[in-house]
């Protein structure tokens, strides 16, 4: 394909993708799909002779897209969201044309530069305290996208085992075998990705008992560190969650906090999800004790529509990070070696695209009170399906919602809330994931997509019901007479009752 | 941006994006810039209300481009090659307008089983042994999607250690350090990556040192390992580098892989840049003894014009990965768990892009023969620069040139070369960086990109010329008598001299 020909495909792929996403609503969320599906479809060895593009674009509606998972969907409410927006496609075409490497400052400067404003950008949108940002020097602290949430949990697991390691080394009584006894700590909600990190970081793990509403507090953790030191154990590192995978719960961070920096714990915050919604002040009360954190990372690749991969991290000691990662051959060196920061000796990979581009053009095309304006959206959206859920007493939300996330379940054993699940994702029209927490198994219901309208909640719901009943046996009639909706200034109920009638 | 402004908006990228990749070599290689430079021109602060495109976009000429380095630029000859192409970045706007998170099956099948197929067709392409592919059943082996060979080399690095702490921890005699007394091996050639690795895996490595053609060999292989033995090391992984970053050297895989078979080590195979040569059958010849391999790794993201992220990496027990990875909590759960690959069991990060496509479209649009081709020219036009090189007496080549990669120097002391490259580098009309072996400094050059043509090789090479003559304070004049030519069937003299004239 040469570029006369790029023109043309170029146009027709971004009419193709507006369409996608404009009619999106039309797709079921879910394939129908079983394993192997695909390869029988697919010769099973590469063509030696080109193929035309009018052949191999042919294959993306008749092959690939009837396996798709859309995620984009208004009716996307498994995991948590995974957005693309307009602004950050461009950028992500933009850069993957451009398609330089920022290992280094050198290996191509704006990216480092870009990276390193916007980044300072997102800290203070989140209220971050001043020494998580670049300054000009005499400072260690700054931001860097990293891949992925679960590679900030390992680079700050990491950057806290080398300085522990310094520090227990440094300690004629503490023997030979430190390595052995490190220990990290997480609360017992936290993301899988901190016991794989832990796994590769080749120490040991303690999941901490979370309180009654899914939080870990400084009792729990603090008798955790007493007992290990008690054992001889060398405690290290404590990620945080900020919004937990099951249930969107939050940790004490100021208990937490404080304990880390008593007992010189590397804290790491995992604010994966909820990260986003601290750009509106009324959700910040959950950072209460960042200013006790050694790092804090967060996905705007997940709520604030810039498109994967893009995980915003923040830490005040970068030497840590440089002392962990630091190998620095010559065929990486430039002429401003150790004056300008070289992104490499952050993370895991040598290499890093140009990402500051689509961060950049998504927070200046929306600006921050168009972000906070979706994020804003989606909490109103979610609460609206809680007061559906909790006006049908067959329903229980067994955690309280918290942002753009419900779970629920059915009253009873754990059972009829599996069958509910798995009947409601057979049927396609939405799709969801399960969790399981304090005993209960729970289906998780978040709100991703920026396109999901309250019409799009209440079809969730009649769906949520209808299926409920098929499970049970029996509608609960009682519900009829109520208004089944909270206080959202956003919802028009005659816009309700007319969908109501379709 | 809605929709409608997308359209335009993104139709208007295309356009961009092809005048730049069209127009590229009008572009200086290489960036003016002092660290710093960016921050002056953009706030220090993200603006509140929204901004429109036509605001933003303008930036990208005047701010952003003035900053990088044109690593698509047909006189970049730094570091490897990092390329993209027209159906690259087709798939990877489909990719990100797609959105979505492959890291189960369930999580977007199309994205899992389209990412099989494709990685046994580049399995084929290299005629790779067939236990490196996807079968459908009793089979373990098979290929992933990585987003880097760093993160590959980890990967790997850390499954052999899961094998080697569950054999010796088998082994009541082998005591209860173990961790502390792993050991793995590579050349002193090897990528800085491997190092890396060690370092986050946390344990020991053994630079083994290469011969005379900067090549791992057996015997210094074994020698290392037996004297580990003895000390009571516990030797587990060797990293065998075919395609050195220095001087694109390569250990002996033959030899390498006996010991590794013997030794019961994990031999894992970094062919980050040449691994795309061996598309053509005729560099197949440093594959020899790829049967020993337990993984191996290479960048289509390099030289297969994929563009970044994409690393294919196959390993023969994939077991070994789902046991140093396997974290399996009930939202990630699904009706197939078990029944299809989850590639979170595969890889550090647990979500990742639907990448296939990109490589898909590549593998179709190209065709095997069009990527041979573009392969073959790219080595051919090295093949004319070191021909240059060899008929001008103040260069010597201290390394032999494999595939697209030539390492040069001045005749002398390693000062003068460093005064070459830092001279050539500052005048930002071709972009190189330096290397280092057996004590002598060097200048590598790399045919990165396929819009290098040979007038573009005979323009680097004036440059270096010119140069040349500028730090050495003379011209060697014995050349011009010279037919500077080695055997390249593609090379019109006629057109070259007609460039001279320029």
């Amino acid at each position: 394909m040469d570029a006369k020909e790029f023109r043309i495909r170029g146009k027709e792929m971004v009419d193709y993708i507006a369409d996608y996403l404009e009619n999106i609503r039309e797709r079921k969320v879910f394939p129908n799909k079983k394993p192997g599906f695909l390869k029988k479809q697919i010769p099973d060895s590469a063509p030696f002779e080109p193929q035309s593009w009018i052949e191999i674009f042919e294959d993306v509606e008749t092959i690939i897209m009837p396996g798709v998972t859309h995620w984009q969907s208004p009716h996307m409410h498994a995991y948590f969201p995974a957005l693309n927006s307009y602004p950050s496609l461009l950028g992500e075409m933009l850069t993957d044309a451009i398609g330089s490497l920022g290992f280094t400052w050198a290996s191509s400067p704006a990216c480092t530069e870009l990276e390193m404003v916007v980044m300072n950008w997102l800290a203070k949108m989140l209220g971050l305290p001043d020494d998580f940002q670049h300054k000009t020097s005499g400072h260690t602290g700054g931001g860097v996208i990293q891949s992925t949430a679960s590679e900030a949990t390992l680079v700050c697991l990491l950057a806290g085992r080398t300085r522990a390691l310094k520090h227990y080394r440094s300690l004629p009584s503490e023997g030979t075998n430190i390595t052995e006894r490190l220990v990290a700590y997480c609360s017992d909600q936290a993301h899988s990705s901190v016991e794989k990190a832990a796994l590769i970081g080749l120490v040991n793990i303690r999941f901490v008992k979370s309180d009654d509403t899914l939080s870990m507090r400084g009792d729990a953790l603090q008798e955790a560190i007493t007992k290990d030191r008690e054992a001889g154990l060398l405690p290290f590192y404590v990620c945080a969650s900020l919004g937990t995978t099951g249930a969107c719960a939050f940790d004490n961070l100021e208990e937490v906090g404080e304990i880390c920096r008593k007992e010189n714990l590397w804290l790491h915050v995992d604010a994966a999800y909820a990260g986003s919604a601290f750009i509106c002040p009324e959700f910040r009360t959950w950072l209460k004790g960042i200013e006790h954190a050694d790092s804090l990372a967060f996905n705007p690749s997940k709520w604030l529509m810039v498109n994967f991969e893009c995980t915003a991290m923040w830490v005040k000691d970068a030497i840590a990070l440089h002392e962990t990662f630091n190998v620095d051959p010559l065929y990486l060196q430039h002429e401003y070696s150790g004056l300008a920061i070289d992104f490499m000796h952050w993370q895991i990979p040598l290499s890093k695209k140009f990402r500051a581009l689509k961060l950049w053009f998504v927070i200046r095309n929306y600006g921050v009170s168009g972000l906070q304006k979706h994020i804003r959206h989606t909490v109103n959206m979610a609460k609206n399906l809680e007061s559906f859920l909790r006006s049908d007493p067959r329903f229980e939300i067994p955690a309280e919602r918290h942002l753009g996330m419900v779970v629920f379940r059915l009253v009873g054993e754990n059972d009829i809330t599996e069958q509910l699940w798995k009947k409601l994702n057979s049927r396609r029209n939405i799709h969801l994931v399960p969790a399981s927490f304090k005993g209960k198994y729970v289906i998780r219901f978040t709100v991703t997509s920026p396109r999901t309208t309250i019409e799009d909640i209440i079809r969730d719901w009649k769906e949520i019901e209808t299926v409920a009943t098929d499970v049970l046996g029996y509608a609960d009639d009682s519900k009829r007479t109520r208004v089944p909706l909270g206080g959202n200034p956003q919802t028009d109920l005659n816009d309700m009752f007319e969908f109501k009638r379709h």
